[in-house]
């Protein structure tokens, strides 16, 4: 497997790019901004969906599909949704090829034009509202609970994979309520299922929060998040909660009769996480070696690789290995027994260890007489032999521990680049180096936008449950009542 | 639940129209052609999805993604794909949005025209083979067996919910070989997985067999199908696998080294199903009074509905209903126990009923001193008293019988109206009442497109393993070999 790409320390952002392709994880598309999703990716994306698909159910909400194509005009009619959306989308404009009169390919069809262009969707607020208004008439219609799965388009100048691309998969709750209060608790709600996701799935350590005025979603009266940090220090949102009041209900006229028999305005909530989960997984695991991989979500949990030299020793070797593949999935882990003759255990080595296969067992003749068997995690890279008796049951701790020191270790990093400061100048410095920096600012929105201006930083939340501590803004002086997380973000 | 809508008898068109929007199954959008798929409906799609995904990943196949858009110059690469396409295609010509100038609303931004125009993929062989080509070196690489579960869009003038809309939901297999007799396997293998899928989870006969060349896909050379009988005597094509030899190879220059070390073109099929099964499923089963499911496919298997008269009764009746849903959800079956004081038990009758769901328990306090419980089949509307001990055993056993009972019907229904016919106004007078016709044809892409003219029916398949059968054609009497399958088609 090729260690030719950079380290970390040498380049983040090369080794990032390097490791998602030779990884196999996904690759630039001919379609400028689209990625294709290669099999092992996909993989890890099927499983993020399962386990999401169940929380979301659990919860009390289930699936359904709505149009692709959006008619433009929805797009004006909730103003700050239009204002807030950057505008670059994919415009269908006609409905028909014909071949081209030189006989050579096909060309569009000047007489299949639609009448009103259709936006291929960037999100669906606005025509699930448009479909909302037809299924909403009384209190009694209430909640509406949905989720929908499917792909989004907005338009990207510059494109990483997972991180930024033309064309992303995710998922968008959208929610209807009769009253104000269970709108935001239902936003609260899913914001605490995507914590609960990217912790004890993705092993990935998030900060809770609402975004300012400045950095909510178009349309959105409050946007909560979660905020995990990169090995680089810089931050990324993992997943947004919006709760919406009553904006699209008003945009598109849906009212229905309270308790009180009284027509009012519905309620509503809408809540996605994206393929984007794949580039923060990817980032804040893998080292220099590879990928690493939180067993929770590894496509192959456990990897078993035979040493031998002839057909015997392999067919010897065979018998144990299945053995304890049949006993570790029965367990429900996922194992491959790589028994192909056509790669050197050493190969398979380098490949396990750069597709960030949590545990690998290394089974060769003596191991098998001497009653041992090889054991090594990838996320320390250490090795141990452990006896046969109970391999199965260890293996099953191991995955566990795997697990739980990956969070604890990306917590470790996030605390250990946690700063508070109250000095523009050590801010700025700190910024270079990556980290979250808990400041004080004045609460304007000029304020917030010189920040950027000037250092590239974005206020990413104020955290729930902030404490109230009263202290000067760091960047105008002006009075603040709490500090607020600071970070360069993706 | 609302009755009022046409029987089958009166007007079957309708009655299936009436019937998916009346059931929650979907409805059309604000965007023509394209639909909104409900809850209800999305929830019977998913289990669709879940038991074929697994089957395709039994049979060694992975899932991947691929963009949603496909360059315009693409299409034209093989000349028969573009051909055998109808050419209504979504297309993108611009990616940005700009206020409109009176201030009123967004226009589209001259600007931003793209070079060349994307098209909304309507099926993706083009864009994957341009990916393949990057994948592939060796026999080494080979095969390739990918799966994608995508939306899809086809711009159709005439739509109809689930079974002609004009994006839609479906997967699309697409697989690289290095033979030919691979490929074909390949190819007839997918055939076999989709007629298991459609009988035994649909309940739906189907017949195999090859599509005449008239019909076959753009691009294939052998094109295998699965025909099923809707209750009006009309086809229903429920699954195409096609074998499409070097064809997408060569348009993208594909080509590998074999194990005897020359370079040679790579071997292909593609094989998919969409949401039109819904259609499938809905119009082989249902009857007058509403929808009715196949129990392995049905979001809900047990309804369980108390009668009570007051708050006492509904809690002495619960223990016995909750002790009942968990044996019964221990056995994997999925119950709801409808416990709802504002719908009164007859509404939940209807409502069950018209939803197709296949078993329905009713408990009244006189039940439970007397130790029996109401069984209602919704296959053959029968209602039956069993007595409390082991009921969960026979509802189980009796969901079995529903499914196998589902299967059995629609198989009587479809061998009563097959028809061998030799005479060429017999098989009009067949048409028009509806059936399957095993007839003589002459082999002759002008016969077929006579025949079709005339009648509007087309070869459905040559059924596989086909009985020789020398004869003549029923409509040029010239001399044929074996009968093949005409019937007018959806």
């Amino acid at each position: 497997m090729a260690k030719d790409f950079p380290t970390r320390a040498e380049n983040y952002s090369q080794w990032y790019n390097d490791l998602v392709i030779k990884a196999d994880l996904a690759e630039n598309s001919a379609v400028r901004g689209c990625m294709v999703i290669k099999p092992y990716g996909y993989a890890i994306w099927e499983k993020i969906q399962l386990n999401l698909d169940k929380m979301f159910k659990d919860t009390g909400h289930s699936n359904a599909y709505f149009p692709l194509f959006i008619p433009k005009s929805f797009f004006s009619r909730e103003a700050s949704h239009v204002e807030g959306f950057a505008k670059e989308c994919a415009v269908v404009t006609h409905y028909r090829l014909k071949n081209s009169p030189d006989g050579k390919g096909v060309v569009v069809d000047d007489d299949a034009k639609l009448e009103e262009e259709l936006i291929v969707r960037p999100t669906s607020e606005t025509i699930i509202w448009d479909t909302y208004k037809n299924w909403i008439k009384s209190y009694r219609d209430l909640p509406i609970l949905i989720n929908q799965w499917a792909n989004v388009v907005r338009w990207e100048m510059r494109t990483r994979l997972f991180l930024r691309t033309s064309e992303f998969l995710w998922q968008e709750g959208h929610t209807a309520h009769a009253t104000r209060e269970e709108a935001i608790r239902e936003a609260e709600t899913m914001l605490n299922v995507y914590t609960t996701f990217a912790q004890d799935w993705m092993a990935l350590p998030v900060i809770q929060g609402v975004k300012s005025p400045a950095e909510r979603f178009g349309g959105a009266v409050e946007t909560y998040a979660i905020e995990a940090m990169m090995q680089d220090g810089k931050a990324l949102q993992a997943g947004t909660s919006h709760f919406l009041g009553q904006n699209f209900a008003k945009a598109f006229d849906v009212k229905f009769l309270n308790k009180e028999n009284q027509l009012d305005y519905v309620w509503a909530t809408s809540w996605g996480v994206s393929t984007r989960l794949m580039g923060a997984l990817i980032m804040s695991h893998s080292d220099d070696n590879g990928l690493v991989l939180p067993p929770k979500l590894a496509p192959i949990q456990v990897a078993i690789v035979p040493v031998f030299k002839t057909p015997d020793q392999l067919s010897f070797i065979s018998e144990t290995a299945i053995a304890i593949k049949k006993e570790l999935e029965a367990k429900g882990i996922r194992v491959k027994f790589d028994d192909r003759d056509t790669r050197t255990p050493g190969w398979k080595f380098s490949e396990y260890e750069f597709k960030g296969v949590p545990v690998r067992l290394t089974i060769g003749p003596r191991d098998i007489e001497k009653g041992t068997i090889e054991v090594s995690r990838r996320d320390t890279l250490e090795k141990e032999h452990y006896p046969m008796t109970g391999v199965c049951d260890r293996i099953a701790d191991l995955l566990g521990q795997i697990q739980n020191n990956l969070f604890q270790k990306a917590l470790d990093y996030r605390e250990a680049r946690t700063y508070r400061v109250d000095d523009y100048e050590e801010f700025k410095q700190i910024l270079d180096k990556g980290g979250f920096i808990y400041a004080h600012w004045d609460g304007t929105k000029e304020t917030e936008a010189r920040i950027k201006e000037e250092t590239k930083a974005t206020i990413r939340v104020i955290p729930l449950n902030n404490p109230q501590e009263p202290g000067k803004c760091i960047y105008s002086g002006k009075p603040s009542k709490e500090r607020v997380i600071f970070a360069r973000a993706y």
